[in-house]
């Protein structure tokens, strides 16, 4: 029976593990940098130590430091969260090395998994698709109008060596591959000194879906349904939902087996998630497996109603999974906005800083799981990422409508954030119609432009504080915006969106 | 279509209702007293109008003011939540003659069921339970053993005049029918100078079992099943849970038949509830219907997935119920605890004042509907509920784990709150085990007491500055509940319970 858990990591996350690990009556250790010592993580443990310096190499990456602390606390087991060492295979053994349970599969299913090439040998030799390409670097021309016709057009050539765009060519019919090729080969050869290049099917307009997965340590794997995280900035999840708009429910069997597939083929044990690319004739594509607790798996324990880390924690400790595949039901829509201390009008710079001011949206259907509060500093250290609001409705049109009241009740002062650009995306009639793939971001730029500046504390707090000294000498008087005569609270109306509360 | 909806009330259901309002699109109208004027209520509106003076009467029972206000904005419907006008058969009907739509049943149904004898005669004639009795004073012993036989032991006598358990007498068999018969009718006579007295039944260790009705105004009546609320205080709601511990599914189905039966024989439209007596053996009695919003329907919305507050609107806006009753399922559990601005140390008197902090729980399974922030000053003319907390879980049991986690982060200086004898409730055994009724404070109170003074400002935030000077001086250092050294962590360690964050 575990009793006590070491959380190695930091944030919403750490305080989101030990949030289950207080419900299940289990203690949680704390480990924090020093420019961590006042974050909510290290308030909300039961215990807590001091690892090292800011910087993650010193502390949150230090596998001795961390391990020194499991042993003199008599840990039982240690949750890596996100980030960090989770998806460390090092870390993983010498966890157990140790005799503590690691929360978290194997270390030879992260090294399967964390190795692309291996990771697509496996996935190909388990049936489960990939996207289609040469497997070896294609140094001839010889076979090229094969190769290209048995992957399907549209194709990329990629430089084997390439990076930032070089050496790459979009190829739409066979007229064009031979003039492509051979540019590709050149441009690689002056760009990268190597001029093997490959083959790799081009998806369009494609989605990326994901699956959650749950297996036991005796053999029992299931799906938690999908999540659609299309919404990305930089390759960086910004909004995620489940169901995906563009699910159906042949696809999701379809795609639900071939993840519980992906997981078996590496003897997975844990949660995990299995990626996907899929277009827009629904082809899907596996893309890599993450091998550890995800950002977004709120919205999944949203609609399932199970508590993912809870269950993380039970099969680590040895129990097969609480529930089979039948069992496990969908209900309504969930969104998850993350919420960013950076500023969406200078480039998306973070922005560390003090939070002065923060309210937290409550209410029907939200959820929001932050670390941060009032007179916390942000440390300039580590991800910028602030909290996470998660959103329930019964329907996908109800859950926007509520996401949008929600941004409108969270307010932040003291940092930037990202909620002016998240609302934007709400409005964007794309989000709206679910008619969106990876590219939303940039084909939604005119939508997405944010005119006022994104630090509310300005204009907000003189305008509230303006508020109530007027609202103070008005007796009895009706705002004007309906009345319409002129009075002070004009003013006010018109800044209505600022005036948040 | 409803395009903007004054809300006649004040505090967590005024913002709650406006929440719902913010995401359907429509715009909400604030009315507030003068001691209300930084209320959120007030700021969350889209328009806001001072009505009075602070005590109810002279503002928020003010029907002309409030019907002044919505001719002026032109607000197309009243929202009245729950107590002050909700239940005021004139106030609806005076709204109506205005041409503007009440939000909740019509006047002939608020008074029909105002009025407990005549929902008592109309419940009999429709069949539904009542608590059994003599349907009019005895004034002669005549009939005594025969109708006490037909009612079944036990019985209670009681006085037609009487009040403060003054002429009332328990008789479990007849051998004790005459001397207390003679006994309630002479202390009758003595105390309030009439020896009328009546017999009812006497309902042994009762549930008060109540169910949410959705009825539209085409005839369609559903119920949204049932919410225990037996943990009551001086007949006052203290904790709400469904599904209720004490139900069975026959008995659900036949209650819920019963509850629609109740709310058709007045013909009601809208949201209400039937509160039900429910004994050890599973009869069922009447109590009486309340024809509006109640305190506790967060927990069926939770259950169910159903914004009752915008099925209100829908109905009253002319539309068809949205749900059939096969459409409407119940999945996990939830809990209700009402937090009081009140001492439970001191006969839980109300403690209104300044709140000087206020971190709400969050996270998984969590909802909060409150109303006051830091800095907002409780005004003394209301009632003192702050709050509410909301739980979720798939289970009754783990639903109980996170309500103690969700207590445990909720924190409030500045005013004593019942969060610390919320706490105590829930680490009852009764509690736990379900196997409550209406004596459970009473039966419980060695359970519920409680040692530490309900402010936790003294301690909580001189320990809490302690403690962060004590971080910032000690590099390295590890906790002492750790290694047992002394230092002065251990002093932290044992107040660990109000070191909340």
């Amino acid at each position: 029976m575990i009793k006590k858990i070491l959380v190695a990591n930091r944030g919403e996350i750490a305080v989101r593990i030990m949030r289950s690990c207080r419900e299940m009556g289990i203690r949680s250790v704390a480990v924090f940098s020093e420019a961590d010592r006042t974050s909510m993580h290290v308030r909300y443990a039961d215990e807590a130590y001091c690892i090292g310096a800011s910087p993650s190499n010193e502390s949150y990456l230090k596998i001795d430091a961390i391990l020194k602390v499991a042993k003199e606390t008599k840990a039982d087991a240690i949750h890596p969260g996100y980030g960090f060492l989770s998806e460390n295979a090092d870390f993983a053994r010498e966890v157990l090395g140790m005799g503590i349970i690691f929360i978290g599969p194997g270390p030879q299913a992260i090294l399967d998994m964390g190795d692309k090439v291996t990771a697509r040998k496996l996935m190909q030799r388990s049936g489960v698709p990939v996207v289609p390409g040469t497997e070896k670097p294609l140094s001839k021309t010889k076979d090229l109008t094969s190769v290209a016709k048995e992957i399907g057009y549209p194709i990329m050539i990629k430089a084997s060596a390439g990076g930032g765009g070089k050496g790459m060519r979009l190829v739409t019919d066979e007229s064009q591959l031979q003039s492509s090729f051979d540019m590709a080969q050149s441009e690689a050869l002056s760009s990268f000194g190597n001029d093997t290049v490959y083959i790799e099917k081009y998806i369009e307009s494609p989605h990326h879906i994901e699956f959650q997965i749950l297996a036991d340590q005796y053999g029992n794997t299931i799906h938690l349904f999908e999540r659609e995280c299309s919404v990305q900035r930089r390759h960086q999840k910004v909004v995620e939902e489940t169901p995906s708009p563009h699910m159906t429910p042949e696809l999701r069997l379809k795609m639900g087996q071939y993840a519980i597939k992906a997981a078996q083929s590496v003897n997975y044990v844990g949660a995990g998630t299995i990626e996907f690319l899929v277009d827009d004739k629904h082809n899907f594509y596996f893309l890599e497996m993450n091998t550890r607790l995800q950002v977004e798996h709120p919205i999944t324990e949203r609609v399932t109603g199970i508590d993912i880390v809870k269950e993380q924690i039970r099969i680590a400790d040895g129990n097969p999974l609480s529930y089979t595949q039948d069992q496990v039901l969908m209900h309504g829509h969930a969104i998850e906005c993350r919420i960013y201390a950076e500023d969406p009008k200078n480039n998306f710079m973070p922005n560390p800083g003090v939070i002065k001011h923060i309210t937290e949206p409550l209410g029907l259907g939200v959820r929001t799981d932050g670390y941060v509060y009032k007179g916390y500093e942000i440390p300039i250290f580590y991800d910028p990422m602030i909290s996470k609001l998660i959103i329930w409705a019964k329907t996908r049109n109800e859950a926007i409508d509520r996401m949008k009241r929600a941004l409108y009740e969270y307010k932040i002062t003291g940092v930037k954030t990202s909620i002016p650009f998240l609302e934007k995306i709400m409005e964007t009639p794309d989000f709206r119609n679910g008619t969106y793939d990876t590219h939303f971001i940039e084909k939604n730029k005119p939508y997405l432009h944010i005119e006022e500046p994104c630090d509310y504390e300005s204009q907000d707090i003189a305008m509230f504080v303006a508020y109530l000294d007027f609202m103070k000498k008005q007796e009895y008087k009706v705002r004007d915006n309906v009345t319409n005569k002129p009075s002070p609270w004009k003013e006010f109306g018109k800044k209505r969106n600022m005036l948040r509360f």
